[in-house]
């Protein structure tokens, strides 16, 4: 059916919305695919319909054709599982609770491990059964603290996740390879570069995890490649931990006077000149001082050593110290420990450890792989205004633990030896995680084996946000004028605008239109009599249909326009030339 | 694709499920089509997913031949616009409400008016704009207080809901008649038979409204029909009010003793006794003490009139005193009204009016259309173990008004004098309103008329419950082997069964499939080696696809099995008829 503008739900505006921060969420909504509801909630308009539709569809060919096979959970889901697993409280307050009228706990399901989980359980028993993988493409919500950038980060969101249910670890890494392969399929045929980087696994628990990446410089996440092919994101980047140095020939710790040198830049000049040396920030050790805050509630200190030249990452001193919530420690937690010297901590004193094995504080301090055993370091003496020189780890003190806090930079060294990393930005768009053994341990999902004894399961599970795609495809198919969709997803395959004053242009334009259809083209047609050629064609470019055909002037000659949107050429054809065209 | 069982997600079940009622709750469980995931909620397997589907492509296809337009909104919405419309607290408990991060208010939507009327109001702003009809195929919720009955009365529900948009009542008219046609349409291609019938609006408010229900005896409404074309919800039916009756020739009401007569029943025996009269129970007039609660809290007694020989139909009196609900009066409420004496109730004494008009108690006094001028009755006199005849509506007492309470029987004249009607049961499966100007009014949704003045546009809601129209083709399509579904909505066209030992009978079977397949028929292989015959044909008739081919011992000559399944007949075919018999 042609879909004409004279009586299509559809208002174009002029002005950007106000509180619309991106492109892709002004152009979105100034062109008539989504209305705002709520902060970060939204209602999809026919033009918005349409593109997602066509997204959903390309996922679930591709779904099907590796395999999987589409359920669908409700978003309103009870309590229990989510507490066997342990995310009904890690969520926090991403979640949005509610109660039904006998005071049953429900939640709106933010993902569906947990369901999948059960489901499989419920009906499956045998290794026979497996494997499997289902999917669903649905709406799920996420109480986002600050929901922004429209569908980029939005409160209910649609997306397609799907889980793989293996017998053995052979068998999650064949499913996990096929999805994987599945995801390369779906970005090629929705136009989207990607870099596909290892991940953190964050809340979801697990091994091995891989992200999509939508390279671009406006992406909110940071990723890492090195020319040998590692590719992650900052989070999940780990720095080799050094050969061990012999410090048999290394000076004893020296304290020294450095008044005013609570940062390391001060530190650094002040020691230039008094010793005579030269020093450089990577020679100081920073200690750190960070408030963990457990999910029971209770609140802890640790103090985190990292090299003077380098600066703590929050996200992946988040994802290092999950599902604790990391701070700075404030002024009170400073007051009831007298024994941290703030601008002069350090783990050695000359009356014995401070911070590490046997401290004195009962404080846990944690290093970076940098401070490995025998490297020296220029580091707070735990006395005001004075540091040590020659501090050397393994001699003069020893951490509880190795932690990756520090910044990731151009240069460093890929751990898998493939040579020197670049950072890089990017969108996620998808992404893979092997899953393991937690949420079928959790939930007590077994089958039996080929001997008979029962097993657990393994899992992946495997995500694409549907309206955060399409959010990405536009935000990077545009231009001042509005939206150029990639003929994959576009709402229509070919605009029609009747744009001259005579009937036999819209004549001319309908029958077009016809013929198009007639050939299995989606068409729109703008029909509408009493608007100006100027506005018709601004419609038409903020919209962003690829292929415009003006039926103008030339109509009654039979010739018209073919406007190619992305590129802005417009050939002047005969009408059946541009049927044609747009036919073939 | 081909689909085949040996890797399909299904697993049918021999048992019935312990909790369901119904035939459709425990077939769709059984068969594989749902899982329950709490009460009222359930999770869709591949097999429901389809069938689903299949009927959401009926709709959208009549939806779009109407010319309505397909939107989506979030289940999750802000508590204001359901304010503003009263429904954020008529709704009460129904209503699944939750509060975000920040404390705001939102909930599960019921159903969309407000958020369409708000939408039609952010973007239109002329008469030439409208008409205009939207629709949705969306996720609902109601915190129902028996969820029950499988799909049939679920918490969580898959609606079409269309609201249409007009600047006058005929293009109301207009309006409402195309989607009426729609529905039309829609059922017939479903194979679902209906019964149109006037229905009341409830909560939606507005003018007419007319419910599409299922003639079936399980059905939970009740309906009536006259032969002459009237048909209503007897939620709905009205009763004419009678002409005056002319009193001067009624003899004065008269108290005489009736002990022990607080029933209708005793009260006719000992009257047809003392009196030495024939009365039956419609000679006497039963006043029913309810108590109504209304939004703000307040209760309120209520006295209702109504002939002797009709009981009080509890859902007419709960459409009639909406929103207040009803319920009987308790002790306490005749312990604070010592002048209704409980069994012997009436509205006159000789002290004068006891109820209605300038009546001593303050009670609104209500009667039954019955209880019209002039008609005399037999009633309670106010006093213990007496009674009153000859009391006469209009000359000894005034009703506050008319209320339609009592329950319809068969044979009662239909208001509109097409004869008597006569009672049936039915589901609903749809139901068309006219909201008129309700919301528009509440959410300030107008427009400019022809003569540049502002008027507020008259609306349309129109909804067809999508899962629960799957449970009742479900209902009415099974047999106690399984379930028989009709072409247009069933899984699979065709179901290929594998039912030698021989690997021709396989190699048959996945050559018809194949052929089927090209054909664009939907087919359900099924393929499983270490299966018996027996079980296969059990889970193909469990299942419901209404074409099976059973590939058997004759497979290696070419011979197969045609079986319908919903008659049951088993035609031997070769390979080829059977083909073209499927195809053509």
């Amino acid at each position: 059916m042609i879909t004409r503008l004279s009586n299509f739900f559809l208002r174009t505006l002029r002005e950007d919305p106000a509180a619309a921060e991106v492109t892709s969420h002004k152009l979105l909504i100034r062109a008539g695919y989504i209305r705002p509801q709520a902060a970060g909630i939204f209602a999809w308009l026919p033009l918005g319909l349409r593109v997602k539709a066509k997204i959903e569809t390309i996922i679930r060919e591709e779904m099907s054709n590796a395999g999987a096979q589409e359920v669908h959970f409700p978003a309103l889901m009870p309590r229990e599982a989510y507490e066997a697993t342990g995310r009904w409280e890690e969520y926090g307050d991403l979640l949005f609770r509610l109660n039904d009228r006998k005071g049953g706990d429900y939640l709106l399901a933010p993902t569906h491990e947990e369901a999948f989980t059960l489901l499989v359980k419920d009906l499956y028993s045998s290794y026979k059964d497996l494997p499997i993988t289902l999917y669903q493409i649905q709406d799920k919500y996420r109480d986002e603290a600050r929901p922004r950038a429209g569908l980029l980060r939005g409160r209910e969101f649609t997306m397609k996740d799907a889980y793989s249910f293996d017998a053995s670890d052979a068998g999650l890494d064949a499913s996990y390879q096929a999805q994987r392969d599945a995801y390369e399929r779906i970005f090629q045929r929705l136009g989207l570069e990607y870099a596909i980087v290892q991940a953190d696994a964050g809340a979801m628990g697990g091994s091995r995890s891989e992200e999509f990446l939508h390279p671009t410089p406006i992406g909110e996440d940071t990723f890492v490649r090195s020319e040998g092919g590692y590719a992650a994101n900052v989070e999940a980047f780990t720095t080799a931990i050094p050969a061990p140095i012999d410090w048999s020939d290394a000076p004893a710790a020296t304290i020294y006077d450095s008044p005013n040198t609570p940062t390391i830049e001060t530190l650094v000049a002040h020691t230039n000149t008094v010793l005579d040396e030269e020093v450089t920030a990577a020679d100081t050790l920073k200690n750190v001082v960070l408030a963990l805050t457990h999910l029971d509630g209770t609140r802890e200190l640790v103090v985190v050593g990292i090299p003077g030249d380098r600066e703590v990452d929050t996200k992946r001193a988040e994802v290092a110290f999950a599902p604790a919530e990391v701070e700075p420690a404030n002024d009170g937690d400073f007051a009831r420990h007298p024994l941290l010297v703030r601008g002069y901590i350090g783990p050695w004193s000359e009356q014995g450890a401070i911070l590490g094995e046997e401290s004195a504080t009962g404080i846990r301090y944690l290093v970076d792989p940098r401070v490995s055993e025998g490297t020296r370091w220029i580091t707070g003496a735990n006395i005001d205004q004075k540091h040590v020189h020659s501090v050397v780890a393994g001699r003069d003190f020893a951490a509880d633990g190795v932690v990756e806090i520090a910044n990731v930079r151009d240069g460093d060294e890929a751990p898998d030896g493939s040579g020197p990393v670049h950072l890089a930005r990017g969108m996620e768009i998808g992404h893979v995680f092997q899953l393991g053994r937690k949420y079928a341990d959790a939930l007590g999902l077994k089958v039996l084996d080929e001997n008979g004894k029962l097993t657990t399961v393994t899992m992946g599970s495997y995500g694409i946000g549907v309206t955060r795609i399409l959010a990405i495809i536009a935000e990077l198919n545009n231009d001042d004028k509005g939206l150029i969709w990639p003929s994959s997803v576009a709402p229509f395959d070919v605009h029609v605008v009747a744009a001259g004053r005579d009937q036999v242009a819209f004549d001319v334009a309908a029958d077009i239109a016809q013929q198009l259809e007639a050939a299995r083209l989606d068409v729109l047609y703008d029909d509408r009599v009493k608007v100006s050629p100027g506005v018709k064609f601004g419609d038409a470019e903020l919209v962003g249909v690829p292929k415009i055909v003006i039926v103008g002037r030339g109509a009654a000659e039979g010739q018209v326009e073919l406007w190619d949107r992305a590129t802005g050429e417009r050939d002047a054809l005969s009408v059946d030339e541009a049927i044609a065209r747009l036919t073939r």
